[in-house]
Parts: C-alpha cells; sequence; structure tokens
C-alpha cells in the first residue's frame, strides 16, 4: 500500500504487520499516542493491555516462544522499559525473538531534561541491541531492522521513536520483505566430530540439549543417538521451551543445585552440549567450581542460536541408531485423601493434562516434582523461567494462551513469584485466555530459605524469617484473583485438585486454584 | 564495636546503622542471603519486606522525604534494580538520599555469565552513582561512602555486593564519622541580586518555589516577600514535599499542561527559581516552547540541593517585609448527597483531614482538585509522584507511614497508577502502616485519553479505547484489597465517603477506601 499521508506511528505499525508482526502487548503512556490511534488506523496488529510492563514484556516472550516469530511490546519511556526489564532478561536468557518500541519524549524537547527523561539506551542495551528513530523518513526502515535484529540473533531489540517522529506524515515506502527467523544449520564437519567423541566416550558421554533440539524430532533423534551409543541425556535446567510425554524418551532436567548437577556430569569423558549454554553452576558457592564439567570434555553440537533440531538428526543418523520403541509409563496417581505437597501437585498435573496442553512453569516446589511426573503424561510443551528473574511465569502463560488460542494454558507457579506481576491475571480476564492458573500457595520464599541455610544459617533470626516468608498477612489467592477478574477457589487435598482441575480444563480459563500446600 | 569475626554483610550493616540507617525496604534473594542475616546479627537496621521492588525504591523514596535521611534498600541482582528503577527515577527527580545494596553474584562466579548475570552497574549508573565492592576489606568504607554520597548529591547511590565478600570474615574497622545530609548555602551576593531584580519586577515577578522552600518556615517567607514586592508565587508542578494549610499562604502548583503554565510565567519579567529545577514543558507538543520563561527572565535563587529556604529567609529580610497575617478560609465542603468527581473528592479529603497528616498524591483525577482545596485545610505535608514514573503514590504512603508513625497519611490515589504496585498493600497490612488508600477508581487511563485528543484523536478507534480502559473487568478494589490483607470499602457519594475517612481516621490504617466516580 502506498499512501501520501501516513503518520509514522502508522508507518511503524504497516512495517511491523508486514514483518509478520500479530500482536503488540502494550502499556502505552503520553509519548505513545500516536503508536496508540495508529494501532487502528493500520490493519494486522492486535494491542493486547498489561496493567504493568513486566506483563507485557512477559507475555510476548511467551508468545514468541510458541509462535517462533518476534512478538512486539508497546512501552512509555525508560521507567516503562525499566517495569519490563526483568522478563526481558529472561527473554533474553530464553532466545526469544522480541521487539520493545519504546516512546521518547519529542526529539527537540530532549535536551531540557524534562521530569520523564532518562537514558533509555542504556537501559535497553542491558538486554540486546537499540535503534533509536533519528527522523521519521526512516522509520519503516528502522523497525524493519529491529525486527531482523530479534529474529536473526534470536533476541531482543529496542526501537526508540521520539513523539515527533510518530506525528509526522510522509509518504509510505514500499514494503520490503524481511526474513523470517532461520536457525544457522551446524555443518557435517561438526556433526561429524562430534559423532566420533560419542562412539569413543560411550556410555561415558552426556547429551545435553537446549534450544530447537528439545523439539519433537529433536528428542526422538536425541533418544536415537542415546540407545545407539549408551549416551545419557538431560535437558538443560531451565529450557525456554521443551516437548515433552506422548511417549517421547524421558529426559530430565539437569539439576539446579550445583552439587547434582555436578554429579551428572563431572564424571562424562564427553559433554556435548546442542543448543544449551553452557553447563555452568547458577550460583557460586564456596567450594564448588563454576564450571560443571571437567577441561576437554565439553564438545559443542550446537549454539543456542543454531539449528540443533537438524544437527541431531544428523548426528543420529551418522551414530546409525533406530528409532527405540517408547515405554508407556503409567502416570502415578497418589491418594485421593493425601495432602497436597509439591510430589502429589506434580502427579496431579501430569495425569490431568489435557492433550496439546501448555505448561508454564515457574518455581521449585511444584516445578521439579511435576518434571519427574510429567513424562509419562500425554504430549505437552513446557516454558520455564530461562534467566531466573521471578515474576515470568504467569505473563508467560498469558502471552503463551494468546498465541495458541486452540491449546489449554497451565500456570504451574509459585506463590511468591506470582506477586511480582499478579496483574498479569486482569489481561488473562479481559482477553479470555485459556490459563489454569494453579498457586502453590506455601507463603514463603522457600528456596531463600534453604540458601539461607546454605549460608550457614539454618536457625535464622526473626528479621530473616520475616523477610523469607509471605505469611503476616496469608494472601488470599480467590479474593485476590477475584478482585482482578479471574474466578478461582481453594483446594487441600489431592482429590479437590483433581476435580477442581478437570472442572477448570472442562470449562476453560482463565481460571485460578489456589494449592494449599 | 571492634570484634574480629563480622562477615562482610554484618561489617555493611553495622557501617549503615552506623551512618544513621534504620530501615532497610528489601526483597532479597540468594545472593543476599549473607545480608538477610547480617540484618538480625547486627543491631539498628529495620527491615521492611516488599514483594516487589518498586514498592521498596518507592518506599525508600517516602522514608526518606518524610525523614530527611538516607534510607536504604536491599536488591536481587539486575533483575531486582530493575524492578525497582521506575521509583529509583522518581526519587532521583525527588532529589532524595537514597543507598542500594544490591548483591551479585560471587565474584569468581562472574565471568560465566549464569542465567542471573545481568549488567547491574550500567542499570544503576542510570539514576545515580555506583560503587562495586571489590573485595571484603573495603565494605565498610564503601557503604559509608555510598550514604555519604546519597547525602551530599541528594540522589540515588548504588552499592554492588557480591556474594562471596558478603561472606568473608574479617576484623570491623573502628566506625568512623559519616556526614548528615546538609544543604549547601546559597550566599549573600545572589539573594542580593535577586532581590534587585525582584524590586525591578515588582508585580510582574513570580518566585517558583521547589525543594526545601516548600518547609513552613520556607513559604511563610516566600509569603513575606509575595507581600513586600507584589510576586506571585507559585510550587513547582511536583513538588518531592511541600508544607501545606494550616495558615500557610495558598500557593498553586505550576500548572501541569504547557498552554497554562507557559500562561502563568510568560509575562513575567523575572522568574525566580527557588529549590525547584527549571520550569519546562513536560512534555513537547508541536507549537509550544520547552522552555516556559522569556529569555533573560529566569533568575536562580537555589538549585534543588542548595539551602532554599535559607536562601528564602535572607530575601524577605532583605525586602523588608512584614508576616502577612494568615487569611483563614474556610473548607468548601460539597453536599452529602452529591456524586464523587475530582472536585467534591478533593473538598471531602481536605475537610476530613486529620491534623499533621501525610497526603501522598499520585493521579490528576483528584489530585489537582485536593491542591485546589487543601490551602484552607490543617497543617498537612504533602509528597508527590516527582518524575512521572506511575506507580509511585502507594510505596510512597508506606514509606512515610514507617518513616512517621504519629503522623496519619493519606494515598489519594488514581486507579491507574495503583495497579503498578499493588503490592504495597500487602507490606501496609504487615507492617500496620496506618495509611489510608483513597482509590479514585474511574476504570480508565483518563490523562491518556486527553492526550489522544491533543494528538488529534479525539475520535479513536476500538484499540485506543480498550487501550486506555481499566474497564473490562472491572477491578474490585475491595476485593483486591481484602485478597492483600488490607480491609475496604466502597463508596458512591460524598456523605459516604466523609463518614468512610472520617472512620478510618478514627481507627486508624491500612484501610482502602474505593471511590466511584
Amino acid at each position: 500500500m502506498v499512501s501520501d499521508a501516513l503518520t509514522g506511528a502508522e508507518r511503524l505499525v504497516h512495517a511491523a504487520a508486514g514483518a509478520g508482526v500479530q500482536v503488540c502487548f502494550a502499556n502505552p503512556g503520553t509519548t505513545e499516542m500516536p503508536l496508540v490511534a495508529a494501532l487502528d488506523q493500520q490493519p494486522g496488529v492486535r494491542a493486547v493491555l498489561g496493567l504493568q510492563e513486566n506483563v507485557c514484556t512477559g507475555a510476548a516472550d511467551g508468545y514468541a516462544r510458541i509462535t517462533g516469530h518476534a512478538a512486539m511490546t508497546l512501552l512509555h519511556l525508560g521507567p516503562g522499559l525499566a517495569n519490563g526489564l526483568a522478563n526481558l532478561h529472561n527473554a533474553r536468557r530464553a532466545h526469544t525473538p522480541l521487539v520493545n518500541v519504546v516512546g521518547d519524549h519529542t526529539s527537540w524537547h530532549l535536551p531540557y531534561d524534562a521530569p520523564l527523561a532518562s537514558d533509555i539506551a542504556a537501559l535497553a542495551a542491558t538486554v540486546g541491541t537499540v535503534r533509536t528513530i533519528a527522523d521519521s523518513d526512516s522509520i519503516s526502515e528502522v523497525t524493519r531492522g529491529a525486527i531482523d535484529d530479534a529474529h536473526r540473533m534470536l533476541g531482543v531489540s529496542t526501537v526508540i521513536v521520539p513523539a515527533d517522529h510518530q506525528q509526522h506524515r510522509a509518504p509510505e515506502p514500499p514494503s520490503e520483505p524481511t526474513k523470517p527467523l532461520a536457525r544457522t544449520g551446524v555443518g557435517s564437519a561438526r556433526v561429524k566430530e562430534v559423532a566420533t567423541r560419542l562412539r569413543e566416550a560411550g556410555s561415558r558421554a552426556v547429551l545435553l540439549l537446549g534450544g530447537n533440539s528439545l523439539t519433537r524430532a529433536g528428542q526422538l533423534a536425541a533418544g536415537r543417538v542415546a540407545s545407539s551409543t549408551g549416551a545419557t541425556l538431560y535437558s538443560e535446567t531451565f529450557p525456554a521451551r521443551a516437548e515433552r510425554g506422548g511417549g517421547l524418551p524421558n529426559i530430565d532436567r539437569l539439576p539446579y543445585f550445583p552439587e547434582a548437577a555436578l554429579a551428572a556430569l563431572t564424571d562424562a569423558d564427553a559433554v556435548v552440549v546442542t543448543g544449551a549454554s553452557d553447563p555452568v553452576a547458577y550460583f557460586g558457592y564456596e567450594g564448588i567450581p563454576s564450571v560443571l564439567t571437567r577441561p576437554g570434555t565439553l564438545v559443542r553440537l550446537a549454539q543456542p542460536h543454531e539449528d540443533a533440531e537438524e544437527a541431531l538428526l544428523e548426528l543420529a543418523d551418522l551414530v546409525g541408531a533406530d528409532t527405540p520403541v517408547p515405554r508407556v509409563v503409567a502416570v502415578s496417581v497418589p491418594n485421593d485423601a493425601a495432602a497436597l505437597t509439591g510430589r502429589t501437585v506434580g502427579q496431579v498435573v501430569a495425569a490431568c493434562l489435557p492433550d496439546g496442553a501448555i505448561v508454564s512453569v515457574e518455581g521449585g516446589t511444584c516445578g521439579y516434582p511435576f518434571y519427574t511426573a510429567s513424562a509419562a503424561a500425554v504430549a505437552h510443551t513446557v516454558l520455564t523461567n530461562t534467566g531466573g528473574a521471578i515474576g515470568q511465569g504467569l505473563p508467560c502463560a498469558l502471552g503463551a494462551a494468546i498465541a495458541a488460542p486452540d491449546r489449554p494454558v497451565i500456570a504451574l507457579q509459585s506463590d511468591g513469584s506470582a506477586l511480582y506481576t499478579i496483574q498479569a491475571l486482569w489481561t488473562m480476564s479481559r482477553e479470555r485466555a485459556n490459563v489454569i492458573v494453579l498457586i502453590a500457595a506455601n507463603h514463603t520464599y522457600n528456596v531463600l530459605r534453604t540458601e539461607l541455610g546454605r549460608h550457614g544459617n539454618s536457625e535464622f533470626g526473626p528479621q530473616a524469617a520475616a523477610l523469607t516468608s509471605l505469611a503476616n498477612p496469608l494472601v488470599d489467592w480467590v479474593t485476590l484473583a477475584t478482585g482482578l477478574g479471574v474466578p478461582a477457589s481453594r483446594v487441600a487435598r489431592v482429590a479437590d485438585l483433581r476435580h477442581a482441575l478437570t472442572d477448570a480444563v472442562a470449562s476453560g480459563g482463565p481460571y485460578l486454584i489456589e494449592m494449599g500446600l
């Protein structure tokens, strides 16, 4: 479409839509009003409002993990971007293509250091690339460039758009094609080298899977490699997206705590890293090395941005492996009257999972036990918190539901982390997102109590106790969710959870279940 | 105290307490556990937990505005700091002394780019000074230096503390004195120059008051200057802290929208800026200049960090002014049956204000009308959102209540901005903070609808309508507050608000009143 009367904001939206952007997770302010108006003037981009920016960025991350295409956010100046940075950090660690559009003061107003002025570019640079629109004429080209950045790097890019350039009218240049997300191939030489290392190491090899090696095809190929060479399979501890269940091999996650992670890797003569980052300890603990592999044992098959799935398929063919017959394992279901614990919750959720569900997991209390139980579940997709900035699970579930309206989404969520971005519930309600939120309500930052113990403070004082407790007052999750437009109920026993979850799946979300642990 | 067995974390807390820090608004994680333990081992610093970091930083800002002494925050790595940056931006604009203590990975673990690693220093530098603890021995000195920074600059300083340096035990060096907050004097020459300019300009002069010129003494002095010279008085649009009522002169705020602000200043032959920033438009609008004063008319009496109160007292003596007799004006009280509007709410709050109250104002709907009405109220202190990063009002009210437990705090709060940091309610409940939250529930980002109109979009499309609406679903504030531990009620008429507010003041907070507008 060529028009001689498009505002800069309209040309930006037009360029984004032309490059395949379909959804914009937005929390705009005054300096983004031309962009808000443009979303109605130019077709193709659906706006979804978040009440706080970290909801928008986390939802964009979840959306892009499911669609494989860049999601867009619209944020208000430096403070709006700052509010969304934590989930952009997680998106960066997830290698998610994501484009932020951040408004700025009218360009000629910037030198006057008005109250809302701040260093937007410095903030954005901490999570990815930054481009600033210097004149209205370049707005389409720069927008396409930012989307290309996100797809090429598998990362976060930010476009800063001063308000005057949004308002300025000019002819729309003809659309130009943009590049879809395409992963770089690994090359046969590397695959052959890895095959040799695997054959040498035999059962003293580990394949550590991440990136797009955790597709169904990738995991099946990894299963063939394992059955042929004797290698052990691990998924990275916090995969951005992993298929699971439905007959896939039971690939456990590399343990979180470094002693167990070290035990899993240190005896291996070859640790073949395939789409994952190098395995290092999550935190540095005295007496435990940062690097979890022995010197010389780390072998790189594919970088996170490379095509790990294709490399695994080639590797499986090379080592001459047949597809192993999947072991069908029944899901263990706990006793109806049993209390809810991490383990029983994990088992119930695995047993009740609807086919094709997406499960957004945040928090260890139920997250680890669920992963243990879910190998035997129906086919589903798991999304986890890749960067450790908590408050990611609910927004990610929201974005996934918007990306895949035909798939039920379960947010298996610890209470402490849920409270960082609790505003996500409101957007779930507004968008009628099919998300069932399961809150593991133990009213404690439990991992911090463990960590206090690790620092030699197993008996901690009143201030440490208060700083790691969410009791006093107890958050009433049912009331809180209702206040934000999401119906909810509370369960305390296995049978209650099973019934509530089954009913919620049948009725569709959004719905919240407070699980008293 | 000299001990040979203090951890770095204990020495940090000891140094902070020694420098007068009494409260730490904290949202710690794994890398801050030694500091959490230290808060119990070393006396003097009270920890207050926030469920999200922007609550902590906003509360620290409110606390320091009331006490005049640096508040401290404890934040978890880059993402934790990022979550709190928006209210640090506001603190920077408020010239608030504030020290962030941010944990980091164990120093030898940093090169391995673990999932939670990010550029903490780059984030912190956007709001103030940054110091990184490079070894355990320097921890006391660097902590004292950061507190000195905050007091000297009247600004935000950040100390980054790797976990290993927190854990390392070493002798505690003897305490060294730190400098309390002391503003720089203006000097008589400048005061004399300003007196001359004021005499020349006569009634064509404006005094624009900010910083510590908005104390009672400062405003009374400004009143004397005005009565002697004929100058007009304005407060800056968003003062960090202003005394008001109780017979003080009725000093209006400089209008927010630039046309009105320009009209207030452009005819003046002298605009004497006293503790405020230079008056510039809040945003840049086509056809309206950024600078609101005519060339050559701006006269600087005191910078924001200088002693504006003292300068005004000297100026008042110099222009030979007597204290004007305060006009006692009765508060207008609207009809009992009247609907709640910005105007009627402002009047009721002004009329019901308990003596010595602190009022945290965020949002224009009721904020501007309250300021108009409150000149005739009893003596009180107003805190406003200085930097425009919304989500500031509730945390600021919380911090003020902790700073002054003997003073009732009213949070006069728009609904849209309240939702950014709604987690503040939970901490109000835990700390039994005497805060009465008044939510102006119009379920709209009203200012954005005004701004859309200013951009020529008075009739806006469905996406613009949805992005500026908080309806669908309606937030149920009573239920939401209850879920977070704060009792609440809903009012729709003047009489109901008057009764609810009077009762809440009598019973003490925390309490929330949803005002249906």
